[in-house]
């Protein structure tokens, strides 16, 4: 039983000596390594080419090294065998510190603040609780809920917006494209952590972003996409964001990444660049849930996040 | 029945018509309007001068505006009436709030990753779960028991100290003057929520931060001082920055405030410097939780929050 590893820009040594370490059982190769492609049984990838997949007749599981499958299913020969994405909660609970972190800085003027700090001035904004900001999640998987009960434990007023209905204890919930204009007329806020899927591909654009809420505690709303870059239209951010009507915006993701040098965003004064760490996989936990997931798999169990392809996530 | 209203430094006609509507039976004065000074009742006051309180014969009770009474206990001519303090809340939340934001801030390198964008670089860094991260929080009150249980639900590990012994559900605790090295040698972060009495002047010394934790995940530990300045020496923490006894620090409170242009924790590139605001005053919530304890010492019932002269809090 052999696995095909492929962590494209990733460190490779680092991540094959752990799946060794987690699975001492199977041979583990590298697109380079000399290997029989008849003896691959599990692919664990992140982007590689389209059509690299192809190569193995005796496929059984491919394994995303990640949250995100999208890169998967738009590769057109992609063999016909499940394909299961990480959903651990390593990687959830840095999603949501990521999702924190970027509400409170906006939310107190931490910008605004360090920039008085910088001129030396002491003065204080007219600052407001978190209970008068409201927070709309788009998306409501295991990263939405999670995020979303940690921003009302703070204190927010969140809500969250799904494709297909969900009822949520404790959770203000809409659905359906109805649904969405609903959530946005009541969101100050607004955090993406959708999946890239062909019905949400630059869904993040100007008309969207003026149906966000214009009388909140803020003085405007602000944008935070923590998803998939392909969701967001750049230059309908920086278009809002010229015209007051956001006021702020946190992006780890990005059209194209890395995002390109000439790009106003990185020096926008009211626009957090990160270099899409918001949520990093860790190696060994992302191996271990594989390992978990290989685990049930042989055991003719079905896996905890195998993909709906029709669905896209 | 007559209040005396004497928010120093505040704005006088807010918090009056604030008052007024909260407790619209009672008379307001302001040290400046024309009063018997035998009809006040309740001082309602922020930081009014030494002696200020004295000219009142027949003083009820005296409120402090804010979470802290030092200024009040620091005053040799304070009347000998019941002390109380405002435990709101709204104001725990906030503080909540600013904990939140600052552990998150240092943890997740926010003022690097701010640096790379403004050179417009796209670099990770090696970062950490908050699960790494040791957070031990000085003072176990309401502020204190509010921010452990928000941070550890956050997913960080944390402990709290206090003077006395406290057991709390799900917190590592320590206490005295054992307890207190105990702690700061697994404390990767430092919070410091410890009311200002002579016990607690200058504690947050450089002999204290030689006892951090030096090997945490952070590469250092971080101080945040969100409860009073004066328990911290400014010299002694520059010295650590630049020693790398301390890496980073986030300072809301100061041994002078505002803090003086010549301080140079203004531009050091690891310290944010805010105003005195991470738990700024909602006159609205004040003067509800004051109008329940007049409610209730007109009731003949205890006050929630009456200071212990002795303990300083």
């Amino acid at each position: 039983m052999a696995i095909m590893l492929y962590a494209n820009g990733w460190d490779h040594e680092e991540w094959a000596a752990c799946v060794k370490t987690v699975l001492p059982d199977y041979e583990i190769y590298g697109p380079d390594d000399d290997f029989n492609p008849a003896d691959i049984r599990y692919a664990m990838v992140w982007k590689p080419e389209h059509g690299f997949l192809s190569q193995f007749p005796n496929l059984d599981v491919i394994f995303s090294l990640g949250a995100g499958a999208d890169f998967l299913l738009a590769d057109p020969q992609l063999p016909n065998v499940p394909v299961v994405r990480v959903v651990d909660p390593d990687l959830t609970n840095r999603m949501s510190e990521y999702v924190l972190l970027q509400c409170l800085l906006h939310h107190r003027r931490t910008l605004r603040y360090m920039r008085f700090q910088q001129a030396g001035i002491w003065r204080e904004l007219d600052d407001v609780p978190a209970r008068s900001i409201r927070v709309g999640i788009l998306g409501l998987g295991v990263l939405g809920q999670d995020a979303a009960r940690k921003l009302a434990m703070v204190g927010y007023d969140v809500a969250g917006w799904s494709r297909s209905q969900k009822s949520l204890d404790g959770l203000t919930t809409y659905h359906g494209a109805d649904g969405l204009d609903a959530m946005l007329a009541r969101t100050d806020i607004l955090v993406s952590l959708l999946p890239h899927t062909p019905l949400t591909e630059g869904l993040l654009d100007l008309d969207l972003f003026k149906k966000l809420a214009r009388d909140g505690a803020l003085g405007g709303p602000v944008l935070i996409n923590a998803g998939r870059g392909k969701l967001q239209k750049e230059r309908d951010i920086m278009e809002a964001l010229d015209d007051s009507i956001l006021i702020g915006a946190s992006l780890d993701v990005f059209e194209q990444e890395p995002l390109n040098d000439g790009s106003p965003l990185w020096s926008h004064p009211s626009v957090i660049v990160t270099p899409h760490n918001a949520a990093p996989s860790a190696p060994e936990a992302i191996v271990r849930y594989l390992a978990r997931q290989i685990g049930l798999y042989e055991a003719g169990e079905p896996m905890e996040s195998a993909i709906d392809r029709k669905a896209g996530y």
